[in-house]
């Protein structure tokens, strides 16, 4: 139980390190006779991909989209779906001052703890690169959704101290790809732009949340007990690098709420049972009920800057570090489709779980 | 997979629903040899009982453990160890007017969904009676960790919008159960009793934050990817009744901050590896680093209060809604053992697992 | 994994030894909404009985199944489902002589090598006993698969060298319960008790076969790599204690045909397309094609007879054993119920991961 | 559980069909710091690989291991090791006619049953050269057995109804691959070949026995109740194409025998206890005992042959098929790779859960 799949019917097991040879992801229990968009799935590649920006980290990788196997003409036929891409551009002796060091707040010392060795060239396994595989598999998550009418979106809300407007409803999330932070709240964006270019001018980072929400998700999904909906989704999300939290719904805030005034009362509209508000983000029970499901996700200050930093090496010697390679000053831009990723396969998942609730 | 199990080699599957026969808990992997405490077992199981005091439900549960499977001559075999508590005190007819209605803000609306009918009585699985089978399990978790010097602790740290000292380290948290809130600021404790007395008086509830520490925990637990340690834990949390969102280390309020503020670097104290500060909360990369891991756990107002709320039935139309029944204003000096059981369970899955991370 | 659990989607853990207070299945992901027959699961456990005949052991187990949770109103709701029986006739002391002395070809030295330790009293979970969980949980997977007209038989059809015509086809496999070694071949019935009387009045033991047919089992069940539907069906069999040996089809004997020979045409017989000869056992390529799935069980002759043996005990020292307490000379005929129940649940199980094969 | 990934810790997950771009798989689960002997995994390919005498097919596959993650300096770094051969040597056209039509005793009508489409090119999934990732999983296995002084081995007992001497211990193992039918009685392999070179002039195939010996193998392996050490062994071999059983130890002959035969009597011999027989096959309630673990496994006649034969299309029409392409008169000569593949993956991962069996 390593833990490098992911989901219960519909599985991802994702391999492969920064500087290795390919970096992918196993597709297993994919229905057969799904229509799989290569175009789809590369697009969501390249909104993850380093360099699209001033604002993102400027390694310049192609990461062209390959299949290994499972499709035929087209469409998934039950097999094992392998994506992957080829690792490029890689500059390892960039990380050759690491071999020894731990750095701050890195995954450097607890591989180290955890496995008694680790392949310090490009953080290894531990690479934000691995999400690209998430990607992957999410860009066939998003197919099979769409073909359902289920839609998944993410956008930026913070960034570290700037928050677009907290009803995100009145913004238009189509728009989300039209500046370069991912925020559809353009006055905010132009803010969080500004911020990140400070930070980054600084040589500094900063940090931020993702806003998600999933829209045409049919009541039922999500087991009642340990894999409730909300509990599997926030893990998706804890999963991902950086992510510090999450809340769905009225979240943290909900707390100071009174019972009577957090309550989502249910309403008779034309025919569909729906709640006057949503404070419990579409899950109750830890079952959809058929309302958007919102949440959020809180992502760290990443933590390779550009500063001088005092730590300890394998010796247990106090060195200085400083960052090199070429890092994001902040994640989040980048993280929008990796959080769309997580949440498109969590939610295929589901559905599919879903087929053995009932008898009939 | 209808989520009724929890863990990946320390695995507890619950069962029963509120007004059944039993609620209880198979305990499959905990090693042969371990003996099992089984008065540390009822403590928990009597910390989490309703009736405990004047600000929690009044249901009379004796809650007496019974071994039914497992032990021999006080110790693990290495055979599941089945924990049970009969039901009793069960006022079903208390229940037949949602019998038809769906209570805003319960599963009842969405079991009916995923299942097409529900056990009414009691909230039938959906209960927070669920929950005592799982503090049985997180008894036997504890049992393990004790033994290797592990504590896990929690603690109420908000109610309503009073929060005690957000400097939680300078209180004793072996002085938790002294008051009935179970906050270790006493004087944050006693404002918190009054709100809570407030909020019962007007037939109201209100929701709350529990804090979990994690102290002596070893280095190199969790895996890497998507089991990181705080994802797994993070789910655990979000899969208990009413919780609404997880935070670790700095949580929420660390993405306001810069990465050269957020770092933590690295120090060696007497030939400690350790870090100055702890915005991590104990985990790096998924995997432990040592340190103390420290958490948040949201909770919502109980969806239970004894105002008059409009609801659906089953045909679809408008219903009054008041509730009746015993029910807490405030679940979280209820939940302190709950999650304490949650993050054991975690914990001890982690160690196990942690045992096949290196060849030697 | 501690092996207590089988199953995917359908999936029974079972807990209890067989001197301890319980013994029970917990049974997840049945679909909400099926009836359960709780007549048709007592009558499978008094198949199973210990004592319902002359050649079996004659300990008095009354072995009445116990609903622990998971009904509701006859029918399951997409809880977990626990069936238990409780322990009675119980004669520990029966089992002293073995606290410290390993006896041949049973589980003691290796429980006591593997855990460090066992509760040696009447085997404790490698009893017997555990198996009657199993007859519960399968009596649900029953009902699941009768009301979708699938059949799962099994009979003796070999008593040490004794056995039943070869194509058993031509008996009404409704009679096997009519003798009490339960072969529809009256012919070799009377045999095979003649034998195990013989057998009995030694103080020795033999072994057996138990066939299995399903009959109206759909095409397309089983996943085509590592959980083909026969070795999905072989690991349940070999999964029963003394069970030596699994084969489906033409099995063994179909090595020393030719492939000319062996290979079942396909024929439209009527618009349904089925096979002229059944060697595949109605299963290639690991997945079901709609024939009758037959399949054989080679049970051991029972480790615990009345002559004496020579053993070591914990010290190494040599010592004399001589089995004592209630045994059954010869496990098939209470096993046929078992092969049953493990056939049932496979098959259920594989019911509910083919819900997921298509898209569509 | 689309059934692609074996094992609970060691977990191996296969990707690949036979006319895609590779067949590979994803090694998970390998503790860190394993020295990986890349020569002995391509070894074990060559011994898979088809071409190699005159009495295995004849395609060409060059079949060089290609390594694309999880290993940093010849180590395992606790990361997934993903091992893939590029497919080369496809004549897709070869397959053409039975895009429409379905082979006898072939999985074409069944995946299409359970799937509704399928990829006919070198019968895709369900081809034989799926089993080459098995056989580079089984090396990365072998490599962490051989450091502990464990020995799987199998070899070819049996070709059609030419059987080698029973008394397999008298022949040394090591011989197995000196003769191109790889049993090591040389005598018996004479005659081995002979049949299989007369059923290859005839376009016909036969069937064989493949019996493995696991030496060297501690005691306490195994889990008790549903995954018995002889069970998961079992499911495993089942698992392999072509495979219609599974004995070990006494097997189905066992069955003839008393119980005061069958025992295996324990001794002390020089302060290590073993069995003075082996009917248990090294395996005892589930859990290995220490002496050598014996199995055989029955390998039905390849189904392809040059033969002309009628079947039926899925129109439901009359079909004759007349195999072309390049197969095997007879598989067990490469399965013998194949059956150590899954032996060795088995007691890898059987290993590891031990690891948690005690507390100590």
């Amino acid at each position: 139980m390593s833990g490098n799949t992911f989901g219960s019917l519909f599985r991802v097991t994702t391999f492969g390190e920064s500087h290795g040879e390919m970096v992918g992801a196993v597709i297993d229990g994919c229905p057969a006779g799904l229509a799989i968009d290569l175009e789809l799935i590369q697009n969501e590649m390249d909104r993850r991909r380093p360099g699209q920006s001033k604002i993102t980290t400027q390694r310049n990788e192609a990461d062209r989209v390959q299949v290994l196997s499972g499709l035929f003409e087209g469409k998934s036929t039950g097999a094992p779906i392998t994506l992957a891409i080829r690792n490029q551009d890689q500059r390892s002796q960039d990380y050759d001052y690491i071999a020894d060091a731990f750095r701050p707040s890195h995954a450097d010392y607890t591989y180290e703890q955890k496995y008694g060795r680790r392949d310090h060239r490009g953080g290894g396994r531990s690479s934000a690169r691995e999400t690209a595989a998430r990607v992957l598999a999410g860009g066939v998550a998003k197919c099979f959704l769409a073909a359902q009418g289920i839609l998944v979106r993410a956008f930026v809300s913070q960034v570290g101290a700037i928050r677009m407007d907290s009803n995100f409803r009145k913004f238009d999330l189509n728009l989300t790809d039209e500046n370069i932070v991912r925020c559809p709240d353009s006055g905010a964006a132009e803010k969080m732009i500004s911020l990140i270019e400070k930070v980054q001018a600084d040589g500094d980072t900063v940090g931020g949340v993702v806003t998600g929400v999933i829209m045409g998700c049919p009541a039922g999904l999500g087991e009642p007990v340990f894999d409730k909906f909300h509990a599997d989704l926030g893990k998706a999300m804890l999963s991902i690098n950086a992510v510090k939290g999450f809340e769905y719904g009225s979240g943290f805030s909900g707390v100071a709420l009174r019972g009577s005034e957090h309550n989502d009362l249910f309403e008779n509209v034309n025919g569909k049972i729906q709640t006057v508000t949503n404070h419990s983000g579409g899950v109750q029970g830890g079952i959809t009920n058929g309302m958007p499901i919102e949440f959020r996700v809180a992502f760290k200050p990443v933590a390779t800057h550009l500063k001088q930093q005092t730590s300890v090496n394998r010796q247990g010697e106090s060195v200085e570090i400083k960052g090199r390679g070429r890092h994001d000053p902040c994640v989040v831009p980048r993280a929008v489709p990796i959080v769309e990723a997580m949440a498109a396969m969590t939610l295929m998942d589901h559905v599919l779980r879903n087929r053995s609730s009932k008898y009939e």
